[in-house]
């Protein structure tokens, strides 16, 4: 997605040849124009699945997922990373460990908002080693939903994650995929390199 | 704000004469449709204010604030609740007391999105006891940038946080007031009440 390429490539900032801050517009202050403009790229390519939630993680999520939501008129769920007192029990959860932060965490969902007869589409800011990822896939399949795949904004191609999903027949749109971020430099895997 | 007051008698769940969880359509799931009526109706109530930045504070605040910013034409940045690694210095911060989680938190705003040249509109999820909005102003006021008022989506007017921080000559508008939860039954405060 070129506008997203080129936002990154304005106002990424690469800090070591893994870590890229994207802080301007997505990470912590958010570009709502841009949002809305990833939320329709999410629409147009899943445009053929019959979605009836969306399901992306606090809280760099919340802000595209609830635009795609918007655009496909389906609610949006965002699991929660610790649990909160009044929800304590009757959810799915499952472990993802951050190497960001390096710390284990717990995500949740209510069994109230997540059933056998959705059909998900996840959404998520990130993807490099695709732990969050894997998480959400662990708790759609806890609620015995049907799974139709995965819209990542930013995927760190160079770190596998998404490779590895994608192996076991999942589907994986990435708005913008970086093969490399080397010397400061971000390279973006171009589409017909996908094909 | 009708379809708003409608949604709490639909789906609120009243646990106790002080807490509501509306998780099924702000809180863990969100209606984008419902926010974007809640952006546009923040958007209407401060069209003669020059705003340059919207300010809100993780999870639950992004997605309506995010709809007023797409509506409102201007950035969003979210308050988090701990520093991330990346995120240690250059902050604005301040203690925030949840009453419901019985915890201090500190919240923080990089220094790179907040400037002493900004007009900022505050927008939470809920107010309450008024702790996570008075944080949220002495963040603003940390910045030297100008402070028009806070949008609200769901005040709880019993518990008289509002009412504190309105006698400082700050501007609140809340798109559902309610006044009482007595016996699982949600009352609004009408429009007409508070004038």
């Amino acid at each position: 997605m070129q506008a997203l390429e080129d936002k990154i490539l304005q106002e990424g900032k690469v800090l070591s040849d893994t870590v890229l801050k994207v802080d301007s517009f997505l990470n912590h202050q958010i570009d709502p124009d841009l949002m809305r403009e990833i939320g329709e790229e999410f629409a147009k390519r899943f445009a053929h699945e019959r979605i009836t939630k969306i399901l992306t993680i606090e809280s760099s999520g919340i802000a595209p997922a609830v635009m795609a939501g918007l655009i496909m008129g389906v609610p949006v769920v965002f699991a929660r990373k610790s649990k909160s007192l009044t929800l304590k029990n009757h959810v799915y959860a499952a472990q993802v460990y951050s190497y960001t932060k390096q710390t284990a965490n717990e995500i949740a969902v209510s069994k109230d908002f997540l059933h056998d007869d959705d059909v998900v589409l996840l959404i998520d800011d990130f993807l490099a080693n695709g732990q969050a990822l894997l998480g959400l896939i662990e708790i759609v399949k806890q609620a015995g939903a049907e799974f139709v795949g995965a819209g990542i904004v930013i995927e760190k191609g160079f770190q596998k994650g998404g490779d590895k999903i994608r192996q076991q027949g999942i589907r994986i749109e990435s708005l913008a995929n970086i093969m490399s971020m080397k010397e400061g430099k971000v390279t973006f895997q171009r589409e017909e390199q996908l094909n």
